[in-house]
Formats: structure tokens, C-alpha cells, sequence
């Protein structure tokens, strides 16, 4: 029997990473370790690139669409990176049928986003297919950004330490259930909005309060409990965190409580890790505090002086658990 | 009754010009002229940028495959502006069933390709959706180059003057009926193989040669006569183009016969149109020829001294007529 691609393979988890690193990394010869984007530095450039394709569905959500989410999405992969975003592209694949009015709802939220973060859509491309060939749109923005050489380290995480604070900036899983609660084949409507947004003003904010942060990551596609995994595995390092400092709101807790999700596990699309060196987290957290897009944050853990990559929970009963890897899918097409 | 998007707006034609200016040029604000690409020079960055998407049908057919194809139209995007390429992104929908061993082979043809042209992919992503949300595969890739000042004017032709010639590097409208030819529902097969390549090496050749290159552009959806309309209504000049020196391959004239295309307006993907300094033509013509992939060069036509943005076809019955923008569709998803 022929091996297939499955939607497990889209996940973000366990069976994204062996996709990725058996069929592209090795071929594209790609630098490891692998992060969402790219720091060029040859032939007389010296830019971060980055690209990520947007297949949510519903294409309208509480808090956004397909059009703002890929902007943002963009903006947040450079700024984790620590460059500052300066211009992206966007290519259509449009699905002959869909209303012109939501294309340009989609393209006007874009260019609205593009501008309160203050990027450029410099370029685009469109291609239409014919009907159920694709469903309804997806968008994939690419997005370069300059660094400063300082923060090349950022993305990589080469200067982290035990007893580093890992900070998030607000509670988790808002995204991943406005976008549930919004397709028709639910029976339920949630209160959630989707965080959505660009952070990279926010970002800008932190790098010039602190010249310590050792490690950016947005918390997209599989969640805290991914970014935890992919940094322990990249550090070669324990990671430790209070279940109980994670910010959820009630409503999200209330619906993952029902449908049986870990808000840990679940997409947002305006939420990032920050890790601190050990000192200065006081300064970052009233900084983040400071925004309307940070004003949640919380302090969640620490990075441990232990030789074993792994993500330990120290629940709210007293207990510890190990976090894993999320393996198969919770939610496809999330973003 | 509410507008919908249709096939038509996908064909590069008229109905595409529409949709672009429309929905997305004034609502990004790009800057007109429209090219494939764009010029970022701000910021601290400079750079030259494009994306496109590829939905091409069938993803395997004579010449190449929908990763190949991928990397060639981003190479080629990059090179007809003047840039160097120098690193790419692949983001990657994938149908939910597609046989790994396909992506497998796609995947090491990018590989091979983006060796081939001397570039990089350094950055990706992979959505999977779920069977019957997209049509197997597509890909989206965007590029980044560095460009010297001196070709800064080649993208918008603004050293375009009257006597300029009119270079094509061989035959056209192989690469859309060798796809038409591979798709399943068609009962006749051809002869005739895609033209897909990656030309940066070729068109750095030709810009060592001449210092007078005054224009460039890839001759893909919508083919020569589309490219030829953008161009007269760009610079505001007329066009004139001898039929009898465009270089067509017998079985294609012979297919276009039959199945009622006109080869002018076919997709190429190794073909580029070079407008040259009246007097620079016999080198550029003469490099061109020297490389395999210029082996067919034509001298096709040159930059009238008249002030209607048109295109006249010097016919090979001695008459004359206008080639026109084309106006809905001639293929669908050939690239």
C-alpha cells in the first residue's frame, strides 16, 4: 500500500516535524535548527524571509479573516525572530465562485493590518481554480524583515540559561475556538474572539527595554505545548512550568472543559513565549503589561538546569507531569 | 445578484488586469507600474521580491512537474527584473491522500532545480486540508534577489526608445500543450515537452554582454501577446511584430491548428521577451545562441516611433493587424 499524506501531517505535531524533516529539510538542504524563518546573511544580503500558507476555515471568524490572520501571521514569524517586518507578499488561490465582496472584505483587512503594523504589500500573485478545486481562498503572505545582528541569537535560543523566565503575553487558546465556534457545522456559538494581531510593535517595545531576551517564538499551530517541545529539544535542556500561572480566560477553560481540548495544545494567533534572562523578566512583564496586546501576560516558568529535554507541568493539584509532543491532530485548518 | 470570481479572472488577460486593480493594487497601495516583482528599497533593505502561486494540472507532465515549475517562474521572475535570485521560500497545501512518493518527487525536483539555478530555499511551510479541499498540490513559493543600481530601469522599461529590438530565446507555447497534452481527460497525447527552466545564468550572460538591455520579462499566462500589450501600454509606445520571425515548433503550430490556440497568447516557462539597444542586437542574439537554452533566439519585432500603446502584427501574408490584450480564457491552471 502506498504511503499517504494525512491531515495528522498538517498538525503542527509529532507527524508535521517527520514530514518536514524527511521530505524537505534534507532535500532542501535547510539549515537546522529549523524555525519559521529564515536569517539570509550571504551574497549581499542580510534579511530575514520567512512564508507561511493560511487554509482556516471558516474564512470570517470573531476577531478577524483569512486576510488579516495571514498578515499577522507574517508580521509575527519575522518579529519572534527579532527582526523588524518591512514588506510582505500575498498570492491567492481564489476558488472560482466566491463572492467579490468577500475578497475585497479579506484584501481591505489585510491592507488594514498591513498598515497598523507598518508593512508594505509589496507584490501578489493570483491564480483562480475552478469550483471545489479549493475551498472558497487561501492565502500564502511571505514576509523580510531586517535584523540587527544582535538579535541573531533570538531565534535560536543559543543564549539561553537555567533560571531563565519564560513570560507569555496573555491567555491561550482564544484563537483555535473562535475559529471552531465559527464553522457552520457546529452547533454551538462561543463568546471567544480570536486574538489575531500583529505584535511586532509590542516586540520592538520588549528589545528595547531588555538587551536579554534570550528566545521569541509565536504560539501558532499546535500551541504552548509545541513551542515548550521544540525549544527543549532544540536547548537540550529541561523546561519547567506552573500550570496554574497559564492564562486561559473562562469561556475558553469552560469550552475545553466540553469538547475535551488542552487549551496548551490549542492555536493562537497574538500570543508569544518570551524567555528572559533571570532578572530582568520584572521589567519585560510591566513593559508587556503596559499594551493592550500584552496586558495579560503572566510569568508561566522557568528554564531548568537539567540535561533532559523535556517539558515538566507543575499542575495546579501539586502534581508534575510530563508535557508532551502533541501527536495527530486536535483542530485542523486553524490558520 | 451578487458578483462572484469566475475562471476567466485567473487567465492573466484583461479580466485578471481588472481584479488586480481593483481588489488589490489600490488597496495595498502598490506602486504602478505592475510588475512580477518588486523593488524594496527601503528601510535598510534592497532587495528585490516576488511570490507565485502554482496550480498547474496535472502536477506531473512532459518537461517538468508542479516543483520544478515552482522554482523556475520564481527564478525567472526574479532574474527578468536584473536581480541575482538568491534564496526562495516554499509554502506547500497539500490534499489530504496525496501518495508521499508523489510530494517525494516533487520535493527533489525543486531541490534539483534551485541547485541548478545557484539558489537557496531556506525557508516553508506545510498545510495538509482534508480530501476535496484542494486539488492535490499546490505551491507557493516567493523569492528574494539582490540587484545592482544599474538594472534598477529593466523592470519598468524606462530606457525603452524607438528602434529598440525585440529578442525571444526560442519557440512558443510549448510548455501549456505540453500540459494540456498530460491531462487525463484529453484522449490525445503530444509530442511536444515543456519548456520549464530556470534562465538567471542566461540572462546573466546577456546582461555581461550588453550594458543596454532596456527590458525583460518571462513570457508565462497569457504568453507573448499578453506581455507585449503590457508593455506598449507601460512605456505608451507601439509595437510592431513580424509574425513570420516568431519562432514557433512545427507540432505546436500543428496542435494550435487543430485545437483553434493561438500560440501567441500559450504559457511558456523558459521563454523570455528581451527588448535590446538598436545595435545591440546581433551580440545579444548571438550569446543567447551560444546557450542551449537560447538556441532558437529570434529578432521578433521592435519599438515603433508612434504614440498609441499598441501592438501591430506584421502578418506572414504581408498584411497587418492588432495583436490584442486577450480577453478571457484560454487555459485554465497551466501554471
Amino acid at each position: 500500500m502506498s504511503v499517504t499524506i494525512t491531515l495528522n501531517q498538517g498538525s503542527g505535531g509529532k507527524q508535521t516535524h517527520r514530514l518536514i524533516e524527511n521530505v524537505f529539510v534534507k532535500r532542501f538542504g535547510i539549515a537546522e535548527p529549523l524555525t519559521d524563518s529564515a536569517l539570509v546573511r550571504n551574497r549581499g544580503m542580510d534579511i530575514v524571509f520567512t512564508t507561511d500558507s493560511f487554509v482556516v476555515d471558516p474564512l470570517f471568524f470573531p476577531g478577524g479573516n483569512i486576510g488579516k490572520l495571514a498578515v499577522c501571521g507574517t508580521v509575527n514569524d519575522l518579529a519572534v525572530s527579532g527582526a523588524v517586518p518591512v514588506c510582505l507578499s500575498a498570492a491567492f488561490i481564489i476558488e472560482e465562485g466566491l463572492p467579490e465582496g468577500d475578497l475585497v472584505e479579506i484584501v481591505q483587512s489585510m491592507a488594514d493590518e498591513a498598515e497598523k503594523a507598518d508593512v508594505k504589500i509589496v507584490t501578489g500573485d493570483t491564480k483562480v481554480v475552478e469550483k471545489g478545486k479549493c475551498d472558497k481562498l487561501f492565502i500564502t503572505t511571505s514576509g523580510t524583515g531586517t535584523i540587527n545582528p544582535d538579535q541573531w541569537h533570538i531565534s535560536i535560543g543559543e543564549r539561553i540559561k537555567p533560571g531563565d523566565k519564560l513570560i507569555v503575553n496573555g491567555s491561550l487558546g482564544n484563537h483555535a475556538l473562535a475559529v471552531l465556534g465559527a464553522r457552520n457545522q457546529l452547533s454551538f456559538r462561543t463568546p471567544v474572539i480570536s486574538d489575531c494581531a500583529s505584535l511586532n510593535h509590542l516586540i520592538g517595545k520588549v528589545l528595547k527595554i531588555s538587551g536579554n531576551i534570550h528566545f521569541m517564538r509565536d504560539l501558532t499551530r499546535g500551541g504552548l505545548a509545541t513551542v515548550l517541545n521544540e525549544l527543549a529539544a532544540m536547548i537540550g535542556t529541561g523546561i519547567s512550568i506552573n500550570e496554574g500561572s497559564v492564562p486561559i480566560d473562562d469561556p475558553v477553560k469552560g469550552l475545553c472543559e466540553m469538547l475535551g481540548f488542552d487549551p496548551l495544545y490549542l492555536a493562537n494567533e497574538g500570543k508569544i513565549l518570551i524567555v528572559a534572562r533571570a532578572g530582568d523578566e520584572s521589567k519585560v512583564l510591566d513593559i508587556l503589561k503596559s499594551d493592550p496586546l500584552g496586558k495579560d501576560s503572566h510569568i508561566i516558568g522557568e528554564i531548568m538546569d537539567d540535561r533532559r529535554s523535556r517539558v515538566i507541568l507543575n499542575t495546579v493539584s501539586g502534581g508534575k507531569r510530563i508535557l508532551e509532543m502533541p501527536s495527530g491532530i486536535q483542530l485542523p485548518r486553524i490558520c
